[in-house]
């Protein structure tokens, strides 16, 4: 097990009606909110907008709005935010939806308590050290950026995606209703559910010896993800399925599962160049990458990909390593094709042409991933292996 | 599942070395620290003091000590710290040691901040509204009180137990190092080990239904202590199987285990009866009572103890539910057994002759127990079976 730091001050706040807690709530952040979100659709329609909008008032607190986030969140609406922050002296956020509005109020937040342009903390020539505090609204389970340290930003203008990730980037505290989850299209549940697994997934598969006890914490979470997905797949309104999935979001992506561990993010990173260029949902370029990865890698360490086969999938506990582990690999396409995502890419309409270009741009830093390093002939092989 | 708050800022510094880093954590904290250890033993045989005060030195901390703390904390040296922490103008306290320090030192920042006398919190006459900032480095894995929210405390004059709850008790951070365990003898390590294993027990055990992910989580955390404690029993010295106890320790009790479920803590109720009139060390009471426990009430819910013993025991999913359930129980046993903790009262040198009294004061307040409320004549029973 490696030395390591867990430092996670996000407070949850879980279960029905608790949206209507976000006045006090945003309250102990400060007297003027931000209140950034998608502005349109859902948040309306279905009248979480007034709920918070009574609450907030109720409370006391000034409110100004800010919203057209975007899918990939943009640096644009970001420095507009940052500038409305300054102008009208807004001391906290509140974020409401996905986790791009999460994504980008994290960056507004620390745009907000800074001099220079916000880009510069995602070229790292800034050091994060304070963000105007954060409160979450979560309505999709997904990323986990509801108690995470990181923020994924996109400039327009360079077409670059940009990932940066500091404990000061944790938001204050995440509202989490899995009510508010019921009318999320079916599509969008199942990618979301397969950022979770893969937030795992990324954790799990490592070389480092000797860590029982967040194997098993992520073996505990991989389950509750293959348990619960498909259910509310079957029905948006199962509560007890949602909140499964709502309360594992997070779990999967603010540190608990890492700890101690080496991970690996090498599937992320391919599937990041998949959406640069196709504007593939982010969870679908998982589920087409990472059974592909983990057919390329798994040689490198049998006994592990046995354990995920076994405990996960329940794999024979007689069979022979190798055909455990090609069972887990094999399980894990095929629990991606059940709830209806792409595992090739011609499935999202991708073909060869720019695989190439892909992989270079993948590995332009260097090999990727911390189980085995893939340098660009690696990821090349993967992405044409996932191909059909 | 229930609604819940989770709600647990305590940072995390863990492993190798950790304990060196102290200055700089403490420094965030204040700049004139109470440093509250045992004061024997131990803390200077194996020079963690010396690295303590180097460190903090270093820092340009000014430090105050206040030594003395006993297994069962007592509020008379509570008392005194808040009397320093007053006349010193001390602004954070660092506790070293195991859960009897890590209370006493919530106590006395609690009571630090307060006019009245300290014993009022545990009165339930004073709301915990702040808390002196606390730093704890562990060097016993039991309690959890590294990251809980509890401080348990006894008064002397009255021979009065008493536990109090509030997020504002969790310690600032907590630095863990494995190595600081070696020396923890056999009996000591078992007795910790019973306990964290305990305060997962005591969550398990719920009539909530739809509690998939904190099911897993808990089974988790307890096949890690299963498989890591009689490792660490073997060869007090084997760093992996110590770092796991370690890090099972303050996930055991900080919250995570809990989220959305009702709690039992009936076993801890009955067990707290026979330390306070025997001394008997709280984790050996729990083996004692929570097997009896078990058998006591598993018909209460058959299909629940069955998932303990398959997923836990990997009792045989062939067989019935009754059959499953019993075998979970006698494994549990065999299990605090086979680290040499009592198992039965007779072994913990207790006769039957106070057990009445032990069973009216344990209700005294009504019922204990969230799994199924037990009357005096329950808790009555339930020691008589523990007797041999």
């Amino acid at each position: 097990m490696q030395n390591f730091v867990f430092d996670c001050k996000t407070k949850i706040i879980f279960g029905k009606g608790t949206e209507k807690t976000v006045g006090e709530n945003m309250k102990a952040l400060g007297s003027k909110v931000l209140f950034h979100h998608y502005g349109e659709g859902y948040i309306k329609e279905c009248g979480l907008y007034d709920v918070i909008m009574d609450s907030l008032k109720t409370a006391g607190l000034e409110v100004v709005e800010l919203t057209g986030v975007k899918p990939n969140p943009e640096v644009g609406l970001v420095r507009t935010g940052v500038e409305i922050c300054k102008k009208e002296k807004i001391d906290c956020i509140l974020a409401v939806g996905g986790g791009s509005v999460m994504d980008s109020a994290k960056a507004i937040g620390l745009g907000a308590l800074y001099e220079g342009d916000v880009w510069d903390f995602f070229e790292h020539r800034a050091p994060m050290t304070r963000m105007l505090p954060i409160g979450v609204i979560s309505t999709i389970p997904a990323t986990g950026s509801e108690m995470s340290d990181t923020s994924v930003m996109t400039n327009d203008e360079g077409h670059l995606k940009r990932h940066i990730a500091d404990t000061v980037l944790r938001p204050a505290f995440a509202i989490l209703n899995p009510e508010l989850t019921y009318t999320l299209p079916p599509y969008q549940t199942a990618v979301g559910g397969v950022d979770i697994f893969s937030h795992v997934v990324e954790r799990y598969f490592t070389q480092e010896p000797e860590v029982d006890y967040t194997d098993r914490l992520c073996e505990a979470t991989m389950r509750t993800v293959i348990k619960n997905l498909p259910l509310v797949m079957e029905d948006g309104k199962n509560y007890a399925a949602r909140a499964e999935i709502m309360l594992a979001a997070p779990w999967a992506q603010n540190g608990l599962l890492g700890m101690g561990r080496i991970e690996d993010w090498g599937s992320h990173m391919m599937g990041h160049e998949i959406s640069g260029i196709y504007n593939t949902a982010h969870g679908a370029t998982l589920s087409i990458i990472m059974p592909q990865w983990m057919k390329y890698v798994y040689k490198d360490n049998v006994d592990r990909f046995a354990q995920y086969a076994v405990r996960v999938w329940d794999a024979d506990a007689g069979w022979d390593k190798e055909k455990q582990a090609l069972y887990g690999i094999e399980k894990t396409r095929e629990f991606f094709r059940s709830v209806c995502v792409p595992v090739t890419l011609k499935e999202a309409g991708i073909d060869e042409s720019r695989l190439e270009e892909m992989a270079e741009k993948c590995c332009l830093n260097g090999p990727v991933g911390g189980f085995r390093p893939l340098y660009k002939e690696d990821v090349l092989a993967i992405y044409q292996s996932a191909l059909q």
